[in-house]
């Protein structure tokens, strides 16, 4: 929550065994890496080849049942008196007891929270700390799928998901270590605010939690994101529970990435404890970002259903985020988890992803409920950059049985989060988990589990919006391909499409063909084959027979791939194709739509074929410059009618400028022309009068009968005069009678 | 919550004023009944007319605004050394203070929640208490409309509805007195149960709040609905709090009305508190259903929407009630306020009015947002009958803002109703309130006092299913007239309404001629007209320009009405008409459809029309009894295609067997006559195979070219061969070309 300065700390170094029973001793240690995961260990000592490589992961499996112990050498210096040696943990994964000499510290289940242990006068320097860690919690034996997780706070994707191996991680996951404190010291210092109806004035509560009262004093400060002290304010020590308030004037807003002018704006807060003699003891700092948030209902949500529809039913529940009066359309993707192992991931892994994020013109991101809640250095990012999180507690996909036990286990880690993370601006929605309303998950609005999490949120963090899943009745998930079943491609049946939010939707793609070479072995990688590693990564029978490659529809419409490098430049190409389309129309449907988020950003690791648009690590696929391009804060767009066209055919698009700036756009001009191999013709003149901030304008319909031409596809091209950062292109399939359709793919591999 | 016997309890003689301000004295006092109202009682003193008569209420409307002051003598028997004597109220409505010579002992907003003071020491035989009510609360001046009650726990009936005129009232209404206690009494004894799975035995704990720790002793004891006692125990009363479990073997089970074997079957609880000497000294009686209940999805609600439409939104959310296991066919009504002033309601009353809630084979009540939560007789009746209840918050068709003001009185308010009312097995479900999430209300899933709500429900009663607002999604409201202004009559718009509950819907019909003429001044009683009693009493201009008695439409169908005679005869009738095919209608789309309450069963005063099908005070009218016929358990019944039939019409009606009785019905014949006049034509014999324990059976559907028939209605007459009481007959309009509407009215009226 706020970074504890000043105080001393100690390292632990740990070793690390397996015992079949909760009591054993492990019959062989191994070094431990803290914070991370007891695979990684296992492995390195043993030199096992990369678990990210062909199926490699499967030899871990039997890593699930086992005890794990921890052991680790304290050493400190010993404290003087009037001062405290604590054990100081950021969190376990998943069940565990701590255990001194033998005797039992600490017991419990649940990977979020974190615990202290006061140790001064139990254990002296050179001891040892046991930290024992239960089996991976299983409500069945079999079959290995994600149900095992249907009564834990663990993330349900690492028992396997259509991305994701089976490979579940175990092991201390965060910062741990020995902390020396004085007696009387800071357990917690947390800033809150009431900004006012019109953002003239915040006024601000600074709660402290001391560890007992003192002699000493208290010293809070906030400083505004140029450094300034706008706030000073001094107390004594002396009250387990102190309460300063105070005010800051014409507050800077905090703002999502492109609505605000250039960084968003943070408030620096330091809580600083001195001794009787004005010493520095410690100092807790943290930062706050002033906005409101509301989720609030469409323009026209109201008149449906209409007033004299009778019976009557309930109009669609609101999914518009407004930041500071402001409705905002939001722009981004379903954040999964990084990596298959979360406690590897660090603030320059995390910068480096949200730094693609942010320059992808996207100001939203959804961390999806199957996934582990990111580490803290996500969400200070996450502040900085102005992207907004739509955090979901960890359920997913699965039916979460209200029993004692799970809710007691789901209340301390909700808790767990929402204090965690409710001081950050870029938090603006808490979520219960990932289509739990489905049939595949079966919970409903009278699910125990949701209503608690409902309550949590209420008690703890009222002011944020609380939704119990995603979708909600309006919003739509899918599809998650270019071309459906039914043989309909992605430009046609998204503009049937009506939703509020369009909070999942994707197409496949493959990785690099850098590498598919790394992770698939060689004799495997071409042609690509059903009972490879294309299958253990994913490419193929990944959700559904033929997916996430979908190499018959690569095929369909640019001809046989001949070699690897043609289905990674084809399938690239296609994803980006068809999450332009997408993300366009999900645009033009503002404001009864308000969402356009793609499945998914990232990867836990590399997958062969994916509906990422950033492979495992960091790497953008092409469809990622496809998708900041769409996201441009304005541009000229177009929908097209469809993706194949034939000669004759009267090629139609609606023209729109779109724009998602906070300031309004002048008036221009927008000139169609359609290229056609090396030809271009002049379609129409488009002059538009302008549109408002973060509002969208229609332009007119083409309309021109295709005549023939000496080529496999064309480009419909828009040029905004003087504007040319406003230009686009768009691909579509051409088909004169005698023209193969691999030529497409010949020309595009040129 | 328990009855409180073997105390001493002393009687309060009231007297009544009011001020202008909250501190000076009211310079006429007239007598007060307690509990009553404020109106009562100035009104009697005044030998005012009936407030219940032509537009009496209007010289009410000054008492809103001023402040009222209860002047209480008290007179009580002196308590011994270790005794004590309390003033224990159980409700004033709504802002007040209580006063003793002047000093204030209690302030409190909200009319729920009950309140006890300790007078031991403070009060003499003799002295006078005060109660001072604040002036009716209105967030706005004008215009006077429910509006004004969006930030306070009154009902929002009484600032005006289209069927209760505006008055609002206020004062004691609930039962008051002083009672004498031991030091160490009973506060409260909570019986609550866990029934196991198969329920072969319940799990029982009693939780005792007592005063002080004392010497005596605890007894607690269970009896079976026979009377035989089948728990037993006893404890020292030596805490403040006192938990006892044990449990029951094989319960019977709490089953709705027309589910068990015979009554509801009640268990009985009390727990007795003895002193040093065995003597009783206070006992605590209440009693026990067991049973569980679950709001789960219909049968298909799963498959909807399909799983391969992508984008996919949810399901809708549950709204089948589940009694032990079993779906329930919710047959019922709305229960509005039984009266204006809620403080006069009695046992009695509600006896009559609950009787022919059960009389009429229903099983469910919604008691609806906008009336009081009813007094405590009114549950112990639904308990025995086995009438479940829906229970709302006292929140409808407002916006009621989360302010901290309001939420603080909402939180008070909804954990006193919950703690009071989780107790009755009747209670089935909680309910934000009405039609919260419409255009007229504006609220939404995120709004706090709904929250709030879900929250309290969460806590204190989590085992009772809680839905934020009327209608969800899925579910309707309406239609409420028998022909719809683009002129399609019931039967044919309410078969093309596809929801799983039915939760409002109505007809209007006028009220008996003996009460209009009591109601409606002799020179305003025929024609009806505008501007005259029948608009105050609500039979025009009530919510749209024509209605509740929609005197057009009952013309159209059965010409000109030369006399108020008519007038009541062809609308009741016409209401009857309607309601039988709503409610049968909505039962033949079980198991999708669970639900049919129609809008709405009582009224608060006596209305001119109204959609009720019993008027004020208790006396039904025609339609009770068609309600009645179509809720029989078992029945034969027909979907008719529409109202009106021309001669050379083919006449056609879906047969069905509906079957809500907890037994199968074996096979058997229906035979299908159509009786035009005085003649019959036999038109179809059905040979059923039999319908299984609640489960209906689709049976063929009827075609018949209508002849010529010197008729101007007709009757589908349904007879079950051997089964008298499943008969069924509907009435239709029939036009030969010459006949003139009017005759149907006449041979009506023989």
């Amino acid at each position: 929550m706020a970074q504890n300065d000043e105080l001393s700390r100690f390292g632990i170094s740990w070793k690390l065994g397996f015992t079949k029973t909760p009591k054993d001793e492990p019959s062989e240690w191994v070094p431990a890496t803290v914070p991370g995961a007891v695979q990684l260990d296992w492995a390195k000592a043993h030199k096992w080849p990369d678990h990210n490589v062909a199926d490699n992961f499967r030899s871990y499996e039997w890593m699930e049942d086992v005890f794990w112990v921890y052991q680790g050498k304290l050493d400190f210096a010993q404290p003087s008196p009037g001062e405290k040696i604590f054990l100081v943990c950021g969190g376990v994964d998943y069940r565990f007891q701590v255990l001194l000499k033998g005797v039992l510290l600490h017991d419990q289940e649940g990977m979020y929270t974190p615990f202290e242990i006061d140790l001064t006068g139990k254990a002296r320097s050179g001891d040892s700390i046991e930290v024992r860690i239960w089996p991976v919690p299983k409500t069945r034996v079999s079959p290995a799928d994600r149900v095992q997780a249907n009564q834990s706070c663990k993330p349900a994707v690492a028992y396997g998901w259509d991305f994701h191996p089976r490979l579940v991680p175990l092991g201390i996951w965060q910062d741990t270590y020995l902390e020396k404190r004085p007696d009387c010291h800071l357990l917690n210092a947390e800033i809150s605010y009431d900004l006012n109806d019109d953002f003239s004035s915040a006024g601000l509560r600074c709660e402290i939690d001391l560890s007992a009262a003192g002699a000493g004093s208290l010293q809070w400060t906030m400083t505004d994101p140029a450094g300034k002290t706008v706030l000073e304010m001094k107390a004594p020590a002396d009250g387990k529970k102190v309460l300063l308030t105070g005010s800051v004037g014409k507050p800077g807003l905090w703002w999502p990435n492109g609505q605000g002018q250039g960084k968003a704006l943070l408030y620096g807060s330091s809580v600083e404890l001195k001794d009787v003699s004005g010493k520095l003891v410690q100092k807790l700092s943290s930062r706050v970002g002033f906005r409101k948030v509301r989720l609030v209902m469409h323009p026209d949500a109201w008149e449906n259903p209409p007033h004299r529809d009778f019976p009557k039913s309930r109009s669609n529940p609101p999914i518009t985020l407004e930041i500071n009066g402001r409705e905002i359309f939001c722009k981004g993707s379903n954040w999964v988890t990084p990596d298959i192992f979360p406690g590897t991931m660090t603030a320059d892994r995390y910068a480096g992803q949200l730094a693609l994020v942010r320059d992808a013109n996207m100001n939203i991101v959804r961390c999806w409920g199957g996934a582990s809640v990111q580490k803290q250095p996500f969400f200070d990012l996450c502040d900085e950059y102005g992207i907004m999180v739509w955090q979901e507690f960890p359920l997913a996909c699965n039916r979460y049985e209200g029993t004692d036990a799970y809710l007691k286990v789901l209340d301390q880690e909700s808790r767990t989060i929402i204090r965690r993370l409710r001081q950050h601006p870029s938090v603006v929605l808490w979520c219960g988990g990932n289509e739990l309303f489905n049939c595949w998950s079966r919970m409903t609005d009278q699910d125990l589990a949701l209503r608690l999490l409902n309550r949590n949120c209420y008690d703890l963090d009222p002011k944020r919006p609380f939704i119990m899943t995603s979708p909600l009745d309006g919003m739509g998930h899918g599809h998650y391909v270019f071309r459906s079943p039914e043989g309909k491609d992605v430009f046609r049946f998204f503009s049937d499409a009506s939703c509020t939010a369009y909070t999942e939707f994707g197409c496949g793609g493959p990785s690099s063909e850098k590498l598919l070479k790394k992770i698939i072995p060689e004799k495997e990688l071409f042609p690509v084959k059903e009972g490879t590693a294309w299958e253990t990564h994913h490419a193929v029978k990944a959700w559904e027979p033929n997916s996430h490659l979908v190499l018959d529809v690569i095929e369909r419409y640019f001809g046989k791939c001949e070699n690897i490098g043609q289905v990674v430049e084809r399938g690239q190409f296609l994803q980006g194709v068809g999450l332009k389309c997408l993300f366009e129309e999900a645009r033009r449907q503002r404001p009864k739509a308000s969402m356009a988020l793609n499945w998914c950003f990232n990867e836990p690791w590399p997958c062969a074929a994916n509906m990422s648009i950033v492979e495992w690590p960091n790497e953008p696929k092409k469809a990622y410059y496809q998708v900041k391009n769409s996201l441009r804060p304005v541009l000229a767009s177009a929908k097209i009618a469809k993706f194949e066209w034939r000669e004759g055919d009267v090629f139609t698009a609606d023209l729109w400028l779109l724009n998602d700036a906070p300031e309004a756009v002048g008036a221009g001009r927008v000139e169609a022309f359609l290229r056609a191999g090396t030809g271009e013709t002049f379609l129409l003149g488009w002059d538009f009068p302008g549109a408002g901030a973060n509002r969208n304008l229609p332009g007119p319909v083409l309309r021109f009968q295709l005549p023939r031409y000496e080529t496999d596809h064309l480009e419909l091209v828009l040029r905004a005069k003087g504007r040319q950062e406003w230009d686009s292109e768009y691909f579509v399939l051409y088909r004169p009678l005698e023209i193969k359709h691999s030529d497409a793919a010949a020309q595009l591999n040129q």
